[in-house]
């Protein structure tokens, strides 16, 4: 890349490391950057520093957060008898979005995915058994991703939960609103059969 | 938002605002960030930094670059008697990978655009002219996007060159390599048929 200069080229390099960066949309960032005023990229610069160093986990749901316990672990209006298992930080947050869930929440850190070396130690499959345990718990949502790996970690829980004598359900699986029919696979239809509800 | 911290709100809000990132986007990107190492971080934020206080414009061709005048301007082993009129530095990005072109450049720094308050004062026109009467320049390519504002930049610069002696060219438009022919609009078929060479 004889054609951008050092500084240029080391810019396009750190960006195209992001989740859905290519080079294309990398390089059209730097340029873009570049007609912006210093206090617009140092601001920009200082949000990713300062987000890297204020956020860590919550030592009770393992959600990102500023402040630990997290505000959703302490807040006093939430239904502590119900915890949402998710996979990812992410996850909370569109789920938060929906705004409809007023239960608490737990995220195991990613999948069982022995392919990948990810075993149940890899998770906090542990701390959520101790919160079972020890909490007023009387239902578990199980809201891993509907791919392989997330229904296979839903399925290692229950086997886990069920003792417990805890109701545990998991998210239903079906068509996407707003989509048509025609469009989704084989796998989305069975299961939106499967779990069709009376009306 | 109250589903996402503040340090979060603040650098999806200032990814965000990049072009192609979207809120979605923008927070994929900062929960991966937060996966990173601090030093991956910081790395991404300096560079960021690095790229706004080092690039300038090249005073001869206005590309941007480290050292003024740009290695393109200075290299010894380029023609200087061909002049490539593009509108923004990342054309010259865009052209230099190509490989093909072995001339100099000149960077509008964008098109006229009279609805956007753009006029000729606003472009780096004047800079142009002067070029082309101090320099041994013997051949103008046009190569301003193919879109209103710039062939209409296109064209108003070809009438100000004209008297100057110097031959003018514009960029070829037509059909992209690698599309089909049925997918591309009609002035694109018109200017792939008005622009025919012969076998």
């Amino acid at each position: 890349m004889v054609y951008l200069s050092k500084s240029l080229q080391q810019a396009v390099e750190e960006l195209s490391k992001l989740p859905g960066i290519g080079r294309k949309s990398a390089q059209r960032i730097v340029f873009y950057l570049l007609k912006l005023s210093t206090e617009d990229v140092t601001a920009l610069a200082d949000a990713l520093i300062n987000v890297k160093q204020k956020a860590k986990y919550c030592s009770i749901c393992f959600n990102i957060t500023e402040t630990d316990p997290c505000p959703i672990c302490t807040a006093s209006h939430r239904d502590r008898s119900v915890i949402c298992v998710v996979e990812e930080a992410n996850d909370v947050a569109a789920l938060e979005k929906s705004g409809e869930y007023k239960g608490l929440y737990h995220v195991l850190g990613g999948s069982l995915s022995p392919l990948d070396g990810i075993g149940p130690d890899d998770l906090k499959i542990k701390e959520l058994l101790l919160r079972l345990q020890e909490d007023v718990v009387t239902e578990v949502i199980l809201a891993n991703n509907p791919d392989a790996e997330g229904e296979a970690t839903a399925l290692y829980l229950t086997k886990l939960i069920k003792p417990l004598a805890i109701e545990i359900s998991r998210i239903a699986r079906g068509i996407p609103v707003g989509t048509d029919l025609e469009y989704a696979d084989e796998i989305t239809l069975l299961k939106a059969i499967e779990g069709r509800t009376k009306l």
